[in-house]
């Protein structure tokens, strides 16, 4: 009877395996890979691509389909079978229309405009860049369009990176939320109380933040007989379930930069680590969505990291760690430090008030782009532009503008908008945590994150897949998606940091 | 025209990337890879070598083959050209009837077998391997078995490793150099001048080791650029073209063993960073057999590493790396001992003279595994009586013992015997490269190995597969494969070392 599912999971496991080994391969050529090894990985990169997407999109897969969904067996299947059933559905019908050799091609494109990337960065000059971008803009325009012609491309991509979403969905999302952000920071900026920002550059030697970075994954739980925790330019999070590759990047004038990318790329690595309990290799037991992945990476990172409670129980051990580069430095002024706002050029680095602002930047400049109402060589100077008008930062070179983000060198566009959407869902559910578990605070205070994190990762993480990121939310909280939970949360805490009553 | 011949390589060039793909997800097991991440790179590496063999096999092949040859397009190819249709032939003949998910479970049970292997040779127990090998020699006889059922299942893997090898061939080589290398064996131990052993056990940190190797690796020119050095359990060599990656194994109270590994794995690396001169991605660019790869890393470990010349050359920068330990030590007791035989139980740190009877031994209980002739349970006992018999030592445990090797439990049997086939080889190659430069040594003693390995790798490497082992040493050197270079390089070497005449 259930024949047909289970030969229909069989070949979901085989592309979920050829996608495992091509993160690999990206991890390889980010991590491990020697300097000329480029163009081979390129072809492997290519060859693995292919074969996953002929996989996803075998007419048998569509047979298999059709036989399940007409005949009993459908009936017999328990609720997250039929989930498994109904997401492989919905991806070989969304694509479906996409060649494999395109998918080779694209993914080939990714590693060669990657390195492109890594050199136009180096020398911070955007036009070493510029020709593999407008080939990525165009295979992005391409893939949209294999994708669903019938829609706007940037929805298309939007869609693909996080279901359901749209601009306009989006945008009702971050209307509101940019006004709560913007008069807060324009309160702040004018507050009596300011942080006292050099305490962020004081040296602390790599060897140093290495221990320390370390030291946090162990006291966030993050198995690494499960993982490894390497350095690249980039911070990213690769594997999944028994192996998974979480990666920072260390400065020694600047400690907090990995700190937070390593708690960031830990709040990645343990959904991989746990998203697995519905079933590993079916999509029940992956994560939901690209959203619900960044909400749980800044979760992490922001509403634990950067908390008071957090730094109440560690401060101590790091001013043990750094020797006595912060021995003067009170709690206080070290929490108000690392959650400082102001206008800034760097993404990953800004702090929790400006970095939406980062995002919508780049999620008018995609739609812009894949619309066609901007062109490439055009990036650098309208980069500098927005970031005047809406961050009032003034942007010095191409390194620290345009060409600070991988994403577009590996050929993610419509990836962005999931960070603030990981926000506005990390809002919520928190604010659910918080009454589940009103002692919160006290809990980390005394080291014990794991009553937290435990909560986060039955709700969040062991979910996998069992309905999108809209009902994740609903199921957890009760309430639909709305982006006043993570305004309140902001306005509360800079209110807060700020003095602002 | 040459449609079917385009598509034919285009073919085999998706099972070339794929190999690439598969023996990089080795390297990761175990050079990178977490802990626990065995179960699922068992399944990556089951998937990746199916559908590589699935490619191999695939009856598209047979047509192109059959239209190839049957048409005028064979005749209008070049003698290279034709040599690639020759040797798809040849392996889609020779593989036809193994099946693809046999593949996959061979190459998964040789990632599971690996585990057990390095547990027991950790705790130096063979029962906790034996489960594994067992189910590792059953397979192995499957293997034989698909892949030709009407010969001798030793043969058919040996000819897997060495095209056109068999047991007698084999054994027509091995036994007059056996009773040579026996007879020495004898003279050496009852010369009057014996080297200082102790030298060897000298301390050496892993720090200064780790700088030496590295070292050494640039004087031969391995182009880090094009490939990696890291250390392994086991030392090995993987991957082609731009991304070689070689491992050696440090000992702090053995110094020789890390050089001698690095000087060896360089061996096979250079094979690899230049046998693609011929085409990369086909059959005549890649390695020609098993035995030739065996003798380009023994030429580089031995005939060059283990030279005087070599230390001549190298002696007093070894010395000032090493620090003081070595002041003391004259060159030519340094090379004595470095060459010094003696009975031992390590193959990979055995001395030339001794090293091919551990190969006749390993020869031996395959043949017999295979055949059935001894069960595996009882190797460990059979091992030390070998030993006491071919070389009179005493094997004190099972991991100095038949746990030494990692080759059984990755599956790979009847490879043994192309350590002592690349002996041969090198050594016959190594006449005639003497006869080209004749002042080979004082182009070495003056630091410059670049002539004689530049002459090394036109004449081996860069021949790449243009044709069979046994033609390319006759085209080398204009005679007939013959043990007989190697018994005199042993003769005369160790006449020399141990002053015997």
């Amino acid at each position: 009877m259930r024949k047909s599912y289970v030969e229909l999971l069989e070949r979901f496991k085989e592309a979920c395996v050829l996608d495992e080994v091509n993160m690999f391969l990206y991890w390889d050529r980010d991590v491990t890979m020697p300097k000329k090894g480029g163009k081979q990985k390129a072809e492997q990169v290519a060859l693995i691509s292919k074969l996953e997407h002929e996989r996803r999109i075998d007419p048998r897969v569509g047979v298999l389909l059709k036989t399940i969904l007409t005949h009993d067996e459908f009936e017999n299947l328990s609720d997250l079978e039929k989930r498994n059933v109904f997401l492989i559905q919905r991806q070989y019908h969304k694509i479906i229309n996409v060649p494999a050799v395109f998918v080779g091609e694209f993914n080939k494109q990714g590693v060669i405009a990657n390195e492109a990337w890594e050199k136009a960065k180096d020398q911070s000059d955007f036009s070493v860049f510029q020709l593999e971008l407008e080939k990525m803009v165009v295979m992005n325009k391409k893939y949209a369009n294999y994708l669903n012609p019938d829609k706007d491309p940037y929805d298309v991509l939007m869609d693909y990176s996080e279901p359901g979403m749209s601009q306009e969905k989006f945008e009702k999302l971050v209307i509101p939320l940019k006004e709560v952000i913007v008069s807060l920071i324009k309160e702040c900026s004018q507050s009596n109380y300011q942080p006292k920002n050099t305490i962020l550059k004081r040296k602390v030697t790599l060897t140093l933040q290495k221990k320390i970075n370390l030291d946090i994954l162990n006291v966030i739980g993050f198995d690494l007989e499960r993982g490894r925790f390497d350095e690249t330019v980039h911070p990213f999070t690769t594997g999944s379930y028994d192996d998974v590759r979480i990666t920072t990047k260390y400065f020694e004038e600047n400690f907090l930069s990995a700190i937070m990318s390593t708690m960031h790329e830990a709040g990645h690595g343990e959904y991989e680590h746990y998203a697995g309990k519905n079933g590993k290799y079916q999509p029940v037991g992956m994560w939901c969505s690209d959203g619900v992945h960044e909400g749980s990476a800044r979760f992490y990172e922001n509403i634990i990291g950067r908390s008071l409670a957090f730094w109440k129980y560690y401060y101590p051990k790091f001013k043990e760690l750094t020797d006595d580069i912060f021995t003067n430095v009170s709690l206080e002024d070290f929490v108000a430090v690392i959650n400082k706002t102001e206008p800034s050029a760097i993404r990953v680095d800004a702090d929790e008030l400006t970095y939406d602002l980062h995002i919508i930047l780049r999620f008018e400049l995609e739609r812009d782009l894949i619309n066609g109402r901007i062109e490439v060589k055009d990036l650098p100077s309208i980069w500098k532009e927005k970031m005047k008008t809406l961050l009032g930062y003034d942007v010095k070179n191409d390194a620290e503008g345009v060409l600070q983000d991988i994403h577009w060198s590996d050929g993610l566009m419509g990836y962005f908008p999931t960070y603030t959407l990981g926000n506005i869902y990390g809002a919520q559910i928190f604010s659910k945590l918080k009454e589940d578990i009103p002692d919160w605070e006290k809990e980390i205070e005394v080291g014990n994150l794991q009553k937290v994190l435990n909560w986060f990762r039955k709700n969040v993480h062991e979910e996998g897949n069992a309905q999108d990121s809209y009902d994740l939310v609903e199921k957890i909280t009760g309430e639909k998606v709305s982006s006043k939970y993570l305004a309140d949360y902001l306005s509360n805490k800079y209110t807060n940091l700020y003095k602002l009553n």
